[in-house]
C-alpha cells in the first residue's frame, strides 16, 4: 500500500487501463504515463493494443453471461476466469513493449458488466439498483504483481447514481485543457456527449446519452448488405433522403428528446425499433441505401437536437469533437457539420486522442484519482448525490 | 485514501470488524481499539453484537441464496442489498453505543459466501477455482461514510490458496502474545485447531480443520430431543459409551486422520454420516444419549489425533484454548482434558477472548494489517504459493 502510495511522490506514474465492454469480444489495454491529478493532469499514451477473444472462448463467455445460463457457480468461476485471462493477456502486452511489472505502478480495470440496473426493482423488502462487474481486481492484482484500482461503477450507483457514464470525468479533464465550449461526441452503439465549458468548471460538466449512435445504421447494413457496418457511409452516401420514414421514426423515439439525465441502449433501439424501420421503409417504397441514408441523418439529428435543447440554452459550442466509431463514418461527420452551423466538427484525432482506447484511458485516468485519493464520478451526469472516491484498491 | 492512511499516524485506530456466516442469520459487529500492527498488534474489544435478521428477511437470503433460484440479476442486487442492510446495522450499532461515523478509522468486512469452491472443476478452457463473497465493500463504504476493507478470500485463491481459513492470521498474532505452545482448538459445526509455538514464528504456525465439531451432536439432539443442541453436553453425560459405534465411525471417516492442508464441511459431516450413525445405533441397540455420549467422545477424539497425529510430532503444547459454541458444552471440555494428558484444556474466555465475536474481531485485524500493507493469509494453513496483502480498500 505505502509503496503504491509512494508512487504519487514520483513525477511521472506509469498506468495500465483496461476496458472490457459489454460486447465481450475482448481487452482494450492502454499504457499511459501520468502526470498530476485533476486538472493538472497530463497524460501521454505510450501504448494501446485490443485483444480479442478467440471466438470459442468469446461464445463460452457470452453463453455464461447470458442470464438463463448462470447462477452464483458459474459467477464465481466467470470473475476469477476473466481475472486469470486478463493477467495472461497484460503479461504478453509488457512482454510486446519490453515491459515488465515492475514497470507498471498501477493498473485500473473497468471489468466485464454482467448486470447493470439503473432503475430501482423491488427486492426483498425494497426497491434497489445495482450493477455487477466481474473480473475480480483483488485476483487480477495477485496475478500481475500489480496494484489494481477496479470496480468503478459500484460507488457511484450506492449514492443514488446510475454508475454511468463515468468517461465523463475524463472529458472534462481532458478536454477542459483546450479552452473552449468543447461538445464531446462519442459515437458507439448509442451516441453520447459530454458538454465541457472553456473555463473547466466542473459544475457546468453535462452528459447523458443522446439516442442511436451505430446500432441502426449497423443493423440495417447487416440485414440487407450482410457487412457489419457501413464502412466511411459509402452504401448512406448512394441512397436518397425520406421525410416521410424520418418523421415516422420520430414518432417512435420517445427517448430522443427525452429531458437528462438519461441513458438507453438495445432496449430502445434495438429489434423492435428495427422492426419499425423495416416496416415503414416497406410501406414508403424505399431501398436499402434511402433507408441507410435517412437513419444516418437521424442520427446526425439525435446528437444536434440534443444540444439544441438540453445544452445550447446556456452554453454555445465552439467544437464538436467526434469519437468512437462513428468518427469514421464520414457522410455522418458530414451531416454532423451541416447541422452544427456554428462550430467546427472534429475527429478526436485532432485533439490527438485516440479513441480506439478512450475507455481504456479514461480508467487508467480514473485509477489515478483514486490514488490521489479524489472523487471522479460526475454527480450532475450519474445522478449521484454527491462525488464519490470510485473504485476498490487491491495491492499485491 | 490519505486520511485513511493518516489514521496509521495515530496511536490508537478505531476498527469495526464484521462477520456475516454462511449459516446467513444476521450480522456480527465487533469494535476494537488496535495499536500497532503485525506481532506488536494490541487490541481491545469495545463492543460486541449480535444483528438478528428477521425470519422473513432470512428466508428470503436463504432462498436467493440457494443455486437453483440466482443468476446474476438475483447476485448483484444481492451483492447491493446486503452492503445497504449492513450499512443499517452499523447505523444502528453506532447510536446504540453513541457514536458517530467519524469515531470509526475503517471497517473490515468478511462479506456473505455465496460459493467456495477450492477444488479445481474445468471451467472453459482450464481448470479453474473460485470463491464468491457478497455485500460488496464499495456500496458499504458510501453509505456508512467509513473506509471499508472487504472481500479478504479471493486473493489467497488466486495464490493457489484455498482460500480458508484465515482466522488461523488472527490466532498467530493473538495466542503468540502468552509464549507458550498452544492449540487454539475452535468448536463450530466443523473443529478447527491453529497451533502457535511460544516463540511465536511464523512458520511454526499449522492450521486445519480435523472432524466434526457441533455438526454430530446438534444433529442428533435435533433428531432425537427436538433441541437446537446438547446444552452444557447434560444429555450426553446421561448415556453409556459405546466402543462399537466409535470404531464403526471411524471406518466411515477418512477425513479424520487425512493428511493437513484439509477443509471440510457438510459435505462429509451431513446427512449421509448421520445414516451411518442412526442405522449403527440401531443395530447395536443404542439409547438416544447414548448415541451422544459416544458422538461427544468422537468429537473430542477427532481433535486430540488431529494433534497427536499432525502438530504434535514436532511440538508438544502447553494449552488447548478451545472456543466457539462447543467450548460451552462441559460434558466435551472434560473429555478434551482427559485426551489432553499433559496440557491444560481452557476456554478462551481464560485468554480475554470473546469468542462469540471472535471471527469480527479477526476481520477487524486482517483490516488493521491491510491497511498496514502487511499480508495476512498463512500460506502453510491455505496452501497459498506466497504471503498476499488481502482486500480490497473502499474510500467513501
Amino acid at each position: 500500500l505505502h509503496k503504491t502510495l509512494n508512487s504519487l511522490q514520483q513525477n511521472k506514474r506509469t498506468v495500465l487501463g483496461l476496458m472490457s465492454g459489454t460486447s465481450c469480444d475482448g481487452l482494450d489495454v492502454a499504457l499511459l504515463e501520468i502526470q498530476g491529478s485533476g486538472l493538472q493532469t497530463r497524460f501521454r499514451l505510450l501504448a494501446g493494443k485490443n485483444y480479442s477473444y478467440e471466438p470459442q472462448r468469446r461464445q463460452a463467455l457470452l453463453k455464461f453471461l447470458s442470464l438463463t445460463e448462470n447462477n452464483a457457480r458459474i459467477l464465481s468461476q466467470l470473475n476469477f476466469y476473466l481475472a486469470r485471462i486478463w493477467a495472461e493477456i497484460i503479461a504478453l502486452f509488457l512482454k510486446e513493449h519490453k515491459l515488465s511489472a515492475q514497470d507498471v505502478d498501477v493498473i485500473g480495470s473497468h471489468g466485464q458488466t454482467i448486470w447493470h440496473q439503473p432503475q430501482a426493482e423491488y427486492f426483498i423488502d425494497r426497491p434497489l439498483r445495482s450493477t455487477l462487474q466481474l473480473g475480480d481486481p483483488s485476483v487480477l492484482a495477485q496475478l500481475t504483481g500489480i496494484p489494481v484500482i477496479g470496480d468503478f461503477r459500484v460507488a457511484d450507483m450506492a449514492l443514488g447514481g446510475q454508475g454511468a457514464p463515468l468517461i465523463p470525468y475524463f472529458d472534462w479533464l481532458f478536454f477542459s485543457a483546450f479552452k473552449e465550449n468543447i461538445l464531446a461526441v462519442n459515437i458507439g452503439g448509442i451516441s453520447n456527449v459530454t458538454f465541457v465549458a472553456a473555463d473547466g468548471a466542473f459544475d457546468k460538466v453535462q452528459a447523458f446519452d443522446c439516442g442511436p449512435g451505430n446500432m441502426l445504421l449497423d443493423q440495417v447494413t447487416q440485414h440487407f448488405f450482410n457487412v457489419a457496418y457501413d464502412a466511411q457511409g459509402r452504401l448512406a452516401r448512394q441512397g436518397a433522403f425520406s421525410q416521410k420514414l424520418f418523421d415516422s421514426l420520430l414518432k417512435h423515439d420517445p427517448f430522443l428528446k427525452q429531458t437528462p439525465p438519461k441513458s438507453t441502449g438495445r432496449e430502445q433501439y434495438g429489434k423492435d425499433f428495427m422492426d419499425v424501420v423495416l416496416k415503414k421503409s416497406k410501406q414508403f417504397k424505399l431501398s436499402p441505401h434511402d433507408i441507410l441514408h435517412t437513419l444516418t441523418r437521424y442520427t446526425a439529428y439525435g446528437i444536434y437536437e440534443n444540444y439544441r435543447l438540453f445544452v445550447a440554452p446556456r452554453h454555445k459550442v465552439q467544437k464538436v469533437a467526434v469519437g468512437g466509431g462513428g468518427s469514421r463514418n464520414i457522410f455522418l461527420m458530414v451531416m454532423l457539420q451541416e447541422y452544427f452551423k456554428e462550430a467546427v466538427v472534429q475527429s478526436t484525432q485532432s485533439y490527438d486522442l485516440d479513441d480506439d482506447f478512450k475507455e481504456a484511458i479514461g480508467f487508467a485516468i480514473l485509477a489515478n484519482e483514486t490514488l490521489h485519493g479524489r472523487p471522479s464520478n460526475v454527480p450532475q451526469a450519474t445522478g449521484a448525490s454527491r462525488p464519490a472516491v470510485l473504485g476498490k484498491i487491491c495491492i499485491p
